[in-house]
């Protein structure tokens, strides 16, 4: 079916617009997709809805709601494809069939390569004008764990760290609190709350006594946002090998866990009782095996991972390329020759030098945030 | 005397046009201040001028000569005090008494302690109105090596380092070719042509064959801009303490240039057939003495020197408190944990650590330019 560029523009607008209201969800969705809905009848928006919390009902439902019976006839903008299926709500093509709407326009399909295109599928054999694919980019860039999650069953993977002008995140002693700022520490409470999951290994635990929690104080956000990012707290992974994280330590103190070994201790009943649950993932070398791990924690539904982690155990995921993306906290100073690196992963040659795209950089405070992602090899 | 926020608004509005005109001698005032004149009478600029090389004329007299009568009762805009000795011309001060203009705007004072305000004293024993300090950190920005050199008796200090997102600069192997790309070298190239000197080490210039010249088709610069780049080419300056490099090496057969040696060889006059001038600045421990080179340099007229050395070198300035900016070209690439750091300055504790000011950061084609300047202790 042709669109006509007016018809195109205006479908561009109001999917614009249901893309803010997904975004409201960033902090709270998981383990569902975040997405947003508006109807509108001519040119009016009659109805908006996003999806807040698993359980809860999805975007569409809110919008249908809000709309009432002037979603006759009316246009449904929604960011990711109704799904057709019965979950723990009944399937959003039906809804929008049973209120009568005449057009839905989907900025993508489902990810999910079993049920893509079959809500759309539906509304189509009900009559319904369908379009998929409007600012389809900006759809896949707010749920990229989601969207990796469905479409190769890892979850999607995203490394924060922190250096110096010159790279180093910690002197050679591991002293290293304090590089970046209260604004850049804020930024990092946002991203450990957007996560269905944070990780971090058994040696950054032990020196900074990190416990990977989300603090309402240190947030920096307000109102119902706020709220929602404290009722659906990250899973937080300890990776401990040989489980040398005494359970006296502040991160067992701090809530439920998930601590990832290389084979379950004779004492394992203790870390029950500590709130962690054990996972053994063996790998070669006495090491955990990540990409296991990630499989694992897929399966489970985290779809977007923090790393949190030191130069040891963050180069192990880039050099396995298990990272998705890099949030790098620049601060301007210099920590020197013999601090450590930003990630232990010895190259000998430039050949081997791994390209990155430079995707925003921006400043935080008195810090800047460097974000990259891998660039497909040429 | 008051000056009317009317007259305040009209003052900094044609000293900013005085300031793009001084800007356009970027490359090519050295030894003198880069400036620039605009004559305004009533609200209509009847003169603008500025200085495009030592021994040519200064910028107020391009812009009385452009003006002609219309200068008497005028007002001239200049972003420098103007002189009030005889040097290579006569005294602007003069040529401004005898064009009979009524008042003189200076962004700046000169910043020769010796002669600071007598030129503005002159203007005003004549009955001219004078104001001094409109746009002066604008102005003071255009000139630093001028300023610095005239306040303390050392150039200004800019060290250009290309680094990757790791903040290494080559392999351990010395390997670093084409770490940037071919946008930041045009960068690197109008940074060597504005700079009086440009230094390197004779490490980096046997590694990379370094010349150090400015490139006409290198340096992304039209018109007259490129032809004065091109008249006033900087002084080379190779530190090679020990002469290890031989005068076979690209860089002596590039042009004349400056060679700081420990002590001057037997064979001293192969250098001076070669081109090169041989300075021996001994220092403790078998090293050139940094501060005394710059203290030398200062006397020979050095005000800008760009500094393109390997992590020693560079790292040597850096720890020793002698860098005034640095250039730091950002490469989005890794080249990992084993290879050679930003700069060689072991530190052992973070309360250590140098702060530093970001001053500019910007895209260079597919690379970013860090400007950076040290922060005052605390």
């Amino acid at each position: 079916m042709n669109i006509s560029p007016t018809q195109d523009a205006a479908d561009r607008q109001f999917m614009a617009r249901a893309l803010q209201l997904a975004e409201l969800g960033r902090y709270s969705t998981h383990p569902n997709p975040r997405v947003g809905c508006v109807i509108v009848s001519g040119a009016e928006v009659v109805g908006e809805g996003w999806h807040r919390r698993a359980g809860e009902p999805h975007a569409e439902v809110h919008a249908l709601r809000q709309a009432g019976e002037r979603a006759v006839g009316a246009t449904a903008y929604v960011t990711l494809e109704p799904c057709s299926h019965f979950g723990r709500t009944p399937p959003c093509a039906d809804g929008l069939i049973a209120a009568r709407v005449s057009r839905v326009v989907a900025a993508m399909r489902d990810p999910n390569p079993q049920v893509a295109g079959s809500g759309l599928a539906r509304l189509a054999e009900a009559g319904i004008s369908v379009r998929a694919g409007v600012l389809e980019a900006e759809a896949r860039a707010l749920n990229p764990g989601f969207i990796k999650r469905m479409e190769t069953g890892l979850p999607f993977v995203r490394v924060k760290l922190a250096m110096s002008l010159d790279g180093r995140t910690a002197m050679a002693s591991g002293e290293s609190q304090w590089i970046t700022g209260a604004e850049a520490r804020r930024a990092v409470q946002r991203l450990r709350a957007q996560s269905s999951a944070v990780l971090s290994g058994a040696d950054s635990v032990l020196a900074d006594a990190a416990r990977l929690t989300v603090r309402a104080a240190e947030l920096g956000l307000e109102g119902e946002q706020a709220e929602l990012a404290l009722v659906r707290p990250p899973l937080r992974i300890l990776i401990d090998g040989r489980l040398r994280v005494p359970l006296a330590a502040p991160f067992f103190s701090a809530g439920p866990s998930l601590v990832v070994c290389q084979q379950l201790p004779e004492h394992a009943g203790a870390y029950a009782r500590a709130g962690a649950e054990l996972l053994a993932v063996p790998g070669v070398g006495g090491r955990v095996d990540l990409p296991a791990l990630l499989r694992e924690l897929a399966a489970r539904g985290v779809q977007e991972l923090l790393v949190e982690a030191g130069a040891r155990l963050a180069g192990a995921f880039a050099q396995q390329g298990l990272v998705d993306e890099y949030q790098i906290f620049m601060a301007a100073c210099l920590l020197g020759s013999s601090a450590r690196p930003l990630l232990d992963w010895p190259l000998a040659h430039m050949a081997e030098a791994p390209r990155l795209n430079i995707t925003g950089l921006r400043a935080v405070g008195s810090d800047w945030l460097i974000s990259a992602v891998p660039a497909a090899p040429v």
